[in-house]
């Protein structure tokens, strides 16, 4: 059972204090070339288990085998993507460490004259399987080189440099990002777009508070040219971004508050989980495959809990990841409408994230471990340091109780709570998502997505909000000329939920009023859990409310408790929030996965990524909505 | 400005692992008088503060003047509250350290001849200043030795060794417990009552377990005798009990699970708080006044955040505590419907507070302060180690973001997060909750309430679920014969806003959505966002809705930044729940306060309780709710 679970969060207002809003885009990373090809023992070591990632020797081969496959003769494809092709799941769920591997498969993306193609590779044969050239629409995620390229175009097109002239700079003074166009209609179709945002860089590296306001340019990423080019903010001054270095520097003026000492978390024994070949992790009662992956960041697969009783080990989940991400901005002016991202699907979670900083970012006595990715000509790279996993003690007690009684005197017991965390953050341009999954010995598995990193800004002439009192402005005014525009964040995770085996269902419980009571008791009213079984998959999309609400359970029926219950997992949205776009915007059709906060269907293992495996520019045809109302589809 | 703010949760179901559910009442603590009169260095000093918790000294003077007051000699009333009566806010905003105090007065509720006796008393002078006896509905705030006394009657009650017998047990195999009876009309009126239930304690110290079912007495608390003897489930056999012992043993059976290794959190220089005068708390940018509190569990006040660029004391808050809880149970057979607890006003959150447990409830360098209370016989005893508060470091970065450009370079900037927490755990009964308030030194404060303990569960002849498909149960079986019931909690806080001073402005910030774009953007459709400022009362009462959504603003129009924003405060629910009982149910009625998820009120000194000063079987004519519906105010 696949169930696709929403988190998000509104952004609007960045009241007085803790997270405020912002975010986009990817600059080239020239230093990227001088990553490629180093090894580490631990990323080029032998694949050991049937869904580890492809090795850096792995890599190695598949580009060597489409380099001799005879489509390609001549005419290499851009690869934007490239990751093992998992087997079945049932091959996996019968494998068994010391048992061979099953073979070895490549699933690749590769670009050439405008066309996706959708290749499968068997490692060892050196054969290509299938070879698909998509027919819908949308694009495969962004390499690296494209963004570069893209980037590249732009500031080099003459009207650039008149453009900031006018402002008082020269293109050298620019820092420029690329975020993507969306699709809009018939005359962006056809061809990849990015639209470049350029911004002064003059005086501080937060550049994202520097933006040449109304100026964007749409550029043909394969012919790498620019095809439109608009500014119409010549006269809104750059914002002067006075007190913007976030960089650290010992020197710094202390803030006006106490030192805080140092503190840490300690573990003079170290840490109490172990990782075996690379990838399987065991801590207490859990035991799950944690590997990175370009496109989801990291992808959390075969989750196991020992049974407290019997010691057995119980499936609970066969894969979880963040599945697509969706951004948009509240702004409709020429410079800002396009801004509704789509970040795993555009440019890659995993593309993204750049090394953790140790005793920053994770405590001391963090694991952490690279991702193994692929550039655009089919040669690996390492992202180092990109996942970490640590033991987390914050000081809380995992269950507590204390009573006084005559018979049992006075008892006081409390456990302190040490969980389990595999974490990563992803740089989507200005914004930080770091994703954690937290692992409890009580069972309870809680993902967290938190927002860091810079606001994505709009200059405006104004400095003061005694001047835009009965002015339009799409956010609050957060320093002198600079707007924070109103905009939300929405992650979808993928969890393919198998507890104690494949077959589970979806069981809503909802609490409904029970009122005329009268002469049965002196309450008027009660409330009275009333079960749904979800039979379709129109019985489990789920919008929440507050005043309608239901828990949620995933559970099998087949395997019950010597009470009789189904085993299962409870599904706990936690705060949350609504996409109230149009559902014909076509932000909202290609994000179409944001019309519930709960979506559940049937195993299909083609069916990962909510927002379809072609997201770019792609026109909401394959989105987890489509699937979802192609035909009445029985859970069970 | 005062904000009620509703956290709450709801536990139908327990799910596959976390939280489940249950709760409720206590058992006389009868070592409960050794603790009497003991001192510690910490809580007998002199007061330092206005608003400073009476002494024990303090306490014993107003025990010595109430003793010779006039309408009390030869009749001293049961001290059912005694806490200090603080000055008016304006005196203790002009305040400062060295002043003098202001005079040190006390607040007492007396219960004599069933008549609620409010009075006021000036220390120093000696004289008595106010008295009023109460003419509302409602009694004070149970004392422990109300408790004792009904649990005593009703375990010598003739009936009990007879249900007891028939159930093969003896009154001497019982643990009893005392609930509160709620209200539900005419003939519970003029007296105070309990309900006395009664499980088996043989095998296990979780007697909670062990329910005999349907057995119920009602007992008049001042008279001490049992006034309806209910036993309607001889039939139902009680639990087994097996595997509930919970005490923590050296030599138990080690779980299916590898163990954990130690971990602490540890600060080789110490923590970075102080408290001064044992209740003025400064850590980085912070200072707050923290105090214990026997009916609110602790209190923090006069909280006030340094300015980031300037230095200035700023004050962000003057008051805030949890004000009430209210628990409604969803089962309305004769020993069950009545069970809709009102936390803080019939038994007391410090009252109920036990000592925290080093090292399992709060971290290695935790501070802990106690609770100086009364009892009552209008004697002080002290609650020791009932509040701590730690620095926390839990492996996360308070702000981080990387980034690749051309002309910065590659830049990784994380900050590791460490907050201050003040932490206190009230055990109503079978029900733990923990408190925290958790400051942020970027201005965030954050309030977590938890649960823990052991559910309040139902017997049932059943103990397979095969057995009741066709069969009403007011919540899952949890084990042979053992159904947890559907419930509540709801809990909320007090927050008197300060923001730079007293007169605050709530703000509705409502997203809307813009339609009829066309010619004007490829958008169909975008969020705007639409201030709405609360005229009155009526303006500021929210109910959540994730497809109406806004944002919740306390500013001050008064103190502007340098762009002409109002300073303030953001208020952001998280997780949430609403009551769906029938607003003229009883206990809804006087739980009103949970009608809606927000509420503001003009400051009024004497609205501080959200179910009224007087919650025991109280009417609900003392709520928020009434205050809020009397006339219409202006909140500005």
């Amino acid at each position: 059972m696949l169930l696709f679970f929403l988190f998000s969060s509104w952004n609007p207002f960045s009241g007085g204090g803790g997270e405020s809003a912002g975010r986009r885009s990817q600059f080239p990373p020239k230093s990227l070339t001088s990553k490629k090809f180093s090894h580490s023992a631990q990323t080029s070591a032998t694949p050991r288990h049937p869904i580890d990632p492809l090795t850096v020797g792995e890599i190695h081969r598949v580009r060597s085998i489409l380099s001799s496959y005879e489509p390609f003769l001549g005419q290499f494809p851009a690869i934007q993507s490239m990751t093992i092709d998992e087997p079945d799941k049932s091959r996996v769920l019968g494998w068994q460490s010391g048992d061979p591997l099953p073979p070895r498969k490549a699933f690749v993306i590769g670009l050439l004259d405008n066309q996706s193609h959708l290749v499968t590779i068997d490692l060892e044969s050196g054969r290509v399987e299938t070879h698909e050239i998509s027919s819908g629409s949308g694009y495969p995620m962004l390499t690296m080189e494209d963004v570069a390229a893209a980037v590249d175009a732009a500031v080099s097109y003459p009207g650039l440099e008149v453009s900031a002239a006018a402002r008082g700079l020269s293109v050298a003074n620019l820092s420029c990002i690329s975020p993507s166009p969306g699709w809009f209609g018939p005359e962006e179709e056809g061809k990849r777009l990015l639209k470049v945002l350029c911004y002064s860089k003059q005086g501080t590296p937060n550049f994202y508070m520097r933006p040449l306001e109304g100026l964007v340019m749409t550029v043909d990423v394969d012919r790498r040219e620019v095809i439109k080019f608009s500014d119409t903010g010549r006269g809104i001054p750059i914002p002067g971004g006075a007190n913007t270095d976030y960089r650290f520097h010992p020197g710094n003026d202390p803030p006006e508050m106490n030192p805080i000492n140092p503190i840490s978390m300690e573990q003079p024994q170290g840490p109490s989980f172990t990782v075996t070949d690379g990838h399987l992790v065991e801590w207490a009662n859990w035991e799950f495959h944690l590997k990175a992956d370009q496109r989801a960041g990291f992808i959390v697969s075969r989750v196991v809990v020992r049974d407290s009783e019997t010691g057995d080990r119980r499936s609970v989940m066969y894969k979880g990841f963040p599945s697509e991400l969706f951004v948009p901005y509240m702004d409709v002016d020429e410079a800002w409408y396009f801004k509704s991202y789509m970040d795993a699907g555009e440019f890659g979670m995993g593309a993204t994230a750049m090394p953790l900083v140790p005793l920053n970012d994770c405590p001391r006595n963090a694991h952490y471990m690279d991702g193994v990715f692929v550039s655009a000509d089919g040669r690996p790279f390492i992202q180092p340091n990109m996942i970490c996993l640590f033991e987390r003690y914050a000081g809380d007690s995992a269950w507590r109780h204390t009573e006084l009684t005559v018979s049992a005197g006075e008892l006081r017991e409390a456990r302190a709570k040490v969980t389990l965390v595999a974490r990563m953050a992803s740089s989507v341009g200005n914004y930080d998502y770091t994703i954690d999954w937290e692992f409890q010995t009580d069972g309870l598995i809680k993902i967290t997505v938190a927002l860091s990193g810079m606001l994505m800004v709009k200059a405006t002439v104004h400095d003061n909000m005694n001047q835009i009192e009965n002015q339009e402005e799409t956010g609050p005014m957060v320093s002198e000329n600079v707007i924070g525009v109103v905009h939300d964040h929405f992650i979808t995770f993928h969890l393919d939920m198998d507890v104690d085996g494949p077959n589970n269902t979806f069981v809503k419980v909802n609490l409904v009023k029970e009122e005329n009571l009268e002469g049965k008791t002196p309450r008027k009213s009660y409330l009275k859990p009333v079960r749904h079984v979800a039979k379709t998959e129109e019985d489990a999309r789920v919008k929440l409310s507050l005043y309608n609400p239901s828990e949620f359970h995933v559970v099998n029926p087949s395997r019950r408790s010597r009470l009789g219950n189904p085993s299962g997992y409870k599904v706990v949205p936690e705060a949350n929030a609504a996409s109230l776009l149009d559902h014909s915007d076509p932000p909202q059709l290609r994000s179409a996965f944001t019309n519930n906060q709960i979506w559940v269907t049937p195993y299909n293992r083609s069916e990962q990524w909510a927002g379809g495996l072609l997201t770019y520019q792609s026109h909401g045809d394959d989105t987890l909505d489509v699937w979802s109302h192609r035909y009445v589809t029985w859970l069970y």
